[in-house]
Parts: structure tokens; C-alpha cells; sequence
């Protein structure tokens, strides 16, 4: 695995913080080395980079105590969900003290008139969606993994549904978090919408826990849909399952997910669940609504993709027949890791204009050709997000250079097509150079940010911003 | 109308950045005493601070002179759109040099397959949907005034069809901006979403020209809908139209706007408009999608209305009927204005829980009647946000401050009812002092921010945060 320089270790700050805090958190600190270990390395292709110690708290002002301890000797503090960030993002290169959520997994209110819930940060998605089933609401943000919402907030994770539903930044109302001096804040409050002053929501959703430590988050609720459609197609190329996915847009047609998995992909699903799929470019489609309106858009999808080259458009509203249907969306992880049993994914994402997937697409399959990688893509199509998975050999050297070079291309070629090098992963560790590429001096402004709210740089240092 | 204490004047300063500017802008620079006025003082309460010069750039780089001589010189700089913001947001205390950006009103690209245009800051959300008109796409971002999109940005405005559309935040996918440094970035690309570093994008949307000032901006664009239908319905009490609201948003009707006005708003209109609507709290919806679809949505609707005490439920979506119905609507103002003529209407919003709208509307009516001021109340109803307007007599002191009283209480009622001191008008000078009693500590870091990136304070000073 690539290793990123370790920054320089306060080794006597450490020691005194790890003193206190062992005395007030007790069996709730840990400085074991396997728990220090499985807490600096997540499922990314960074190498695993400890924490000096472990603490679960149970209450804000037991984060407030943490980091103010952290404060007052200059130690890192690294927030930690459950450990699904794909770029580095809890690793922690400057050692320091990793604070774990998983004791804060309360919900605090829903509120069923307000379709709004209050949740404190280690809370997984599923786990609420579970509570809310009896309420006929749920929250709709699925990034894969059961991550829990206090990270996918700092990384503004999004996902399948994203085209329908928005981002993190768009489902979560407010924050509560404990500030790199030890003040507990609140950014905003229960109202839908608010012009008060500046957008501190936003600017602590995908900080990374750089910024500001989340210890609460009020989220937005959505009913769910009476009906559910799910709707397959398979298209000649790339380019057409891009059109057809541009024109569904352009029509109008609300769709709740819209996948495009690239014929390598498809191969892979094929061979792992003994599906018969035409080995081309498919498209993945959920509808949400009435059962009248879920109907009309399937229908209305089907012709727009006849038109434009698509065959075997099925859909339903079968529930049964849903879940066949996306069997080869769920199963791609697992189907990507059998093309090449043994080897290590590196999953890497861009987003670009939607007018340029389809040359992005294949301008990264001609790439991984050319390179002799193998490299299947599965897409969030309709924001023009895809992924592409990596499979190395951890033990061959030359190839992970390959790997690490083609990544680094194809970031620049996001950057090119006026898109970003990572839609929906973060920045970490893993592309921090990226960013600089891509925003050029308005780096600097957020390095000001940075220093003028945590001007010891002990909130996770060393991502996102170079210091 | 009430002063704002003006913050103390760089006169040499003023001076000095005057002649330079004089000098590089010819006749695009002006210093006559009515056109300075005419900048100084918008449709708000806050009496005129009139700017010592006006230019009208042509391009980024003349906003990047005229900031560079400002900071140079230490010159406050005031960024000015269509001059229809509410809380004083382009008025000069401090004087300085107002940007009018009407000349920067160029609709740079449409892109139709990505849904999103590049504009200036002077295009306005008309002349944008005009320009739009036969690409089957529109902006949909409608606060009433024909404002220019880069102050929409600038005060984080929405309007009617936020409910369904969201307000700025979400419909700028990045910006280039000026900082007061002089420099020039860009906060984004055309990438539908991002999680590429700390959201400058969303922190300059609602930074009221405190941080940057906007010269460009790519929104999103959304897809004309094929049918759009109208409806209207009479309730009893505020309380049963909340519920039919509430009920609603629940059941997952994607209405495109839901506006709520009050029995003294219907009673101004019937008598302006010559309408003879029944003098009770009045809900106007609009539905957008295909003909199947708003029809389904309307009659769904009218059934959930209809369990909730509504009465006379129409609807229709035959454009002449549509203007019709919404007639009460557009009428509003003027309608108001004339409920006592040769008042002055001072507006203020609020935005709460849509489970408090009712309660709180109610509070305010009370008040009103207690106070003896009339404020008739419109509501974007679906975001639980509400504007009042108080007509009163601006030779009356007496009046003015219980006027001045009641804006006070209402901010504290919604602070007390977990809402917001503003929904969508934003801080400006009208509204410091409720913006740090809404969110207390939090406000110490917009200023750390915003002395961090402007510290000079040149920046639209005397808005938003106390210095």
C-alpha cells in the first residue's frame, strides 16, 4: 500500500492528554494496540496509521473534555464513525487521540409533522431508517456501506439515490459540534430553511472532522413513496446508456436512482450470480411515487430508451422482482473482487458534467487497457459520479505504480472535463494534490479557515489541506 | 425610519481609492449625491448610507481593480445587484465604493444536457427565464422581485417554490468570486456534486458580500414541467390550513408551491382585486409534472383538504384560470399597501417548524391586535416560513417603536420555537442582534471566519456580524 509521510509526533502532549484522559474515561480508554490499530486504517489504500488511544464518549460535553484536553497540549483529535471513508480519512499520521462514536448511536427526537429527527453522530443510516419504519418516513442517503451519519456528513457522502434525493448537504438542517477549542456550538436550528448568517452547516459538512467535531445532527426526513418501481436496460455502448440517461433528465422524469454499470462490471456480476445479462452497458432504475405515477415513469423511461438504442427494458413494481432485478447492483462488490481472486481493490471516484460520462467512461476503460489494469465502473449516472475499482496485486510494485499513476490521471482528467476529483469520497489523505489542481487559489481561503478556527491544527490533521 | 449608527469613515482613504478609480473608470464612475442615494437605501426600514462612488465593471478583472484599490487603501466596497434586498444589505455605513453589477449581465453558456447556465451577477431570474425559454429548461428561484441572481446568491433567497425546488444553496453549483484581497477563484466546477474540500460555495451563498464578491455564478436548471396545475382552498382556522399542510408534506405530494395567506391579507386583496373570497386563511398551491400527474396530485389534494375542514377546493390547469386563482397572490403587495393608505410597509420573515407555523401566526395576530399595528401575514406555508407586514405611519414615533417592538418579538418567537430569525431575507443591519441570540457561540467563529479572509473588514462592513 501507498504510505503518506507520518507529520511530526507531539510525543510529550500525547503522553500528558493519554494521562488524563485514562484517569476520567477509565475502561472507555484504550490504548490497546490492536484497537489503535483497527481504528487508523479504514477501507483504503492508505497505510494504517494508529491513534495513541481510543475513546467512546457518551455525551457532548464528554467530546468538549476530550478536545479540550487535546487543545490545551496540541494534540490531534480524530473523529471516527464506523470506518467505511475510502481516502484516509481516519488515519492518523500525526498519532493523537481517536474519538469513537459508536457509544453516541442515540436518536434523540423524530419529528413526524416536521418530517425532521435528531441524531447524535454514531447512528448508522440503517439503523435509522429501522426506527423509522413505523413512521412512514425515512432518510434517504445510501452511500453502500452502514456508515454512520457523523461521517457521511463530514465527507458529504451521497450515493445511488443522490439524483433524487441530494447529498448530505442537502438532508442535514443543522449541526451541534465541539469546536477545536472546546466550545460546544449549535449551527442553526428546526426551520426548513434560514438566511441567518454564514452557512457553518455547510462549511462542517465534508470538513472532515477538520473544522469542527459533530456531535449531533438534525437531519430532513422524507415520506416514503407509496410505490416503488425498479427498471433494468441494456444499451450498445456507453455513449447510449449516457444519452438516454441525459435525455430522462431533460424530460424531467424524477428518478429516484439511475446506475449504469459498464460491461466489464456486468461480466463480473454474470460469472459471481449466475446471471445471464447481455454483456454491455446496463442502466439500473428506481421510480418513486404513486402507484399511478411510479407506472408512468417507467413507461415514460422505456420509450426514451427504446429511441435511443436500449433493449430489454424490463420494470416492475414487484417487489420480489425489484430486488432481482438490481441483484447485479448489490452483488458488484463482491462480483468485482472475483475477476481477480487475490488481488486488493482500489475504488477511486470523479463526477463530471453529465455531457462528459460517456467519454469519460471510456477514455478510463481505453486507459486501463492501455495499462493492462483491470478496472471496472459502476456509476451514479444521473450526477455523473462514477467508480472505478482497482484490482492489484498488493505484492507487485510496478503495478501499484501503475495504479497510483492512472488514479492520478484520471483525477486530471475530471479536473479537464470541468468536473471534480471526487464526488461523493472526500478528499483524506488520498487527494489532497487533487484539490490544490482543481481549485487553485481558493485552497488558500480554505487553509485561512482552517487556521483562524483551529490555529493548533489538532483537528485530524494532515487531510484535505497541506500544512 | 430607523438609523443604524454608521461605522467610522477612512476619509483619507475614501479619497485616494476615489481618484484612482475616477481615473481607470471614466464616465463608469460616479459620484453624483442622487445616484449614490439611489445605492444607499433599498426597499427596507434602514434609513439611507449612501456610498461615496458608484462603478458599473464590465468584467472580473475590473471587480478584481476595484477591490485590490480598496484593500490597498482599506475602503469599504458594497456589492449591488437590483437594490431589492429587506435588511439594509447595500446601504454604506461606513461609505465607500458601491459595485453596481447591471453591467455585468451576461448569460455566458446554457448547457442543456448538463442542466445548468454560467452567468454574471447582474442577470436577473426574468431575463434568465427568458433567455431559457426555448430550451425547455427555466431557473426556478422566485423571491418576488425581478432580483439579479448574484444577490440572490448573495442573501440566500428562495420565494414561493422553494418547497419543491429548494432556494439559492441549492441551485449554484459554483461560483468565481472576488476576495478582498483582490483575488480571483473559483469555488467549484459543473460537477453535479462535490466533496472536494471545506463548501465555499456555501459560504459565500448568504455571506451577504461580507466574504467575496460574486462575479459569476453556475446554477442549476431544471426541466420546464409538461403540465402545471393550480389549486385554491378556503379553511376555517390558520390551524386546520397548517394541518393540510403538514398532512401534505407527509404524504409525499411533491407540491411546487404551498402559500398561505391570512384572513387580513384575503380581506386586502378581495377589496383591491375586487375578488369576493371568503375572509378566512386561504391556501394557493401549484403542482408540476406530466398532465397524469398534476391531476393526481391536485385531486389528492383536495381529499386530504377536504378531511382537514378546507372548503371550496379548486383546481385547474388551464393557464388563463390558473392567473386567476393565483390572482390573490400576486396581488399581495399592493393589495396591502392599500389596507392604509400613505403607510410604509415594513416586512419581516420568519421561518419555523411547520408544526409551530400555526401556533406562531396565530401569536402574531394576537400581537398585532394587542399592539395595535396592522400586519397582514403571507407564508411560503410548505417551509414554515412567513413574512408580516407592518403598515405604519412613518411621521409617528410612537408607532414606529411598537413597530420595532413587535420585529423584536417576533425574532424571539421563533428563536424560542426552535426556528429562525430569517428564512430568506437574511441579516443585513436589520438583524445582528437576533442572529447572535439565534446562535450564540457559533457566531464567534463566522467571525473568526470572516476575519480571517477579510481582515480588513473591507468587505460590505457593518452587515451581519458586529465588529
Amino acid at each position: 500500500m501507498t504510505a503518506i509521510a507520518a507529520i511530526s509526533r507531539n510525543e510529550a502532549g500525547i503522553k500528558t492528554v493519554c494521562g488524563v484522559l485514562a484517569q476520567r474515561f477509565g475502561d472507555r480508554f484504550s490504548t490497546s494496540a490492536s484497537i489503535c490499530m483497527h481504528h487508523g486504517h479504514t477501507t483504503t489504500w492508505i497505510a494504517n496509521q494508529p491513534p495513541d488511544a481510543v475513546i467512546s464518549p457518551r455525551e457532548t460535553e464528554e467530546v468538549a473534555a476530550i478536545v479540550s484536553a487535546c487543545s490545551d497540549h496540541a494534540v490531534p483529535v480524530i473523529p471516527y464513525g464506523t470506518g467505511t471513508s475510502l481516502e484516509g480519512q481516519v488515519n492518523a499520521p500525526g498519532g493523537g487521540i481517536c474519538i469513537d462514536f459508536s457509544e453516541m448511536n442515540r436518536i434523540l427526537a423524530v419529528n413526524e409533522d416536521d418530517l425532521d429527527c435528531i441524531v447524535e453522530p454514531g447512528v448508522t443510516r440503517k439503523a435509522l431508517n429501522v426506527h423509522l419504519r413505523d413512521s412512514g418516513l425515512f432518510f434517504p442517503i445510501d452511500p453502500g456501506a452502514d456508515a454512520s451519519l457523523g461521517g457521511m456528513a463530514s465527507t458529504r457522502a451521497s450515493g445511488t439515490n443522490a439524483v433524487r434525493y441530494g447529498t448530505m448537504k442537502d438532508n442535514v438542517l443543522a449541526l451541534e459540534a465541539v469546536m477545536p477549542d472546546g466550545q460546544i456550538i449549535s449551527t442553526g436550528n428546526r426551520a426548513s430553511k434560514s438566511s441567518a448568517g454564514y452557512d457553518l452547516t455547510r462549511l462542517l459538512i465534508g470538513a472532515e472532522g477538520t473544522l469542527g467535531v459533530i456531535t449531533r445532527l438534525t437531519l430532513k426526513l422524507h415520506g416514503i413513496p407509496e410505490a416503488i418501481a425498479s427498471a433494468s436496460c441494456c444499451f450498445p455502448s456507453i455513449d447510449d446508456a449516457c444519452q438516454a440517461v441525459i435525455a430522462t433528465k431533460q424530460y424531467g422524469l424524477p428518478v429516484a436512482r439511475i446506475e449504469l454499470l459498464d460491461h466489464l462490471t456486468v461480466k463480473a456480476v454474470n460469472a459471481y450470480s449466475k446471471l445471464a445479462l447481455p454483456e454491455t452497458p446496463l442502466l439500473l432504475l428506481e421510480f418513486h411515487g404513486s402507484n399511478d405515477s411510479v407506472a408512468e415513469q417507467s413507461t415514460d423511461f422505456g420509450e426514451i430508451a427504446e429511441e435511443l438504442g436500449g433493449e430489454r427494458f424490463i420494470w416492475t413494481s414487484n417487489d420480489e422482482e425489484r430486488n432481482r432485478l438490481w441483484q447485479a447492483r448489490h452483488d458488484v462488490y463482491w462480483a468485482t473482487l472475483r475477476l481477480r481472486p487475490g488481488a486488493t481493490v482500489f475504488v477511486t471516484d470523479i463526477c463530471v458534467p453529465i455531457s462528459r460520462l460517456a467519454e469519460s467512461v471510456r477514455a478510463a476503460q481505453d486507459k486501463a487497457t492501455e495499462t493492462k489494469l483491470l478496472a471496472p465502473i459502476v456509476g451514479h449516472a444521473g450526477d455523473g459520479n462514477f467508480h472505478l475499482s482497482l484490482l492489484v496485486d498488493e505484492n507487485d510494485a510496478e503495478e501499484i505504480r501503475r495504479a497510483d499513476e492512472f488514479v492520478g490521471w484520471l483525477n486530471e482528467l475530471a479536473i479537464s472535463m470541468d468536473g471534480t476529483c471526487t464526488g461523493e469520497h472526500g478528499i483524506g489523505q488520498g487527494k489532497m494534490a487533487y484539490l490544490e489542481r482543481e481549485l487553485g487559489a481558493a485552497t488558500r481561503y480554505m487553509a485561512s479557515i482552517k487556521s483562524a478556527i483551529d490555529p493548533l491544527n489538532i483537528l485530524n490533521p494532515g487531510k484535505i489541506l497541506q500544512f
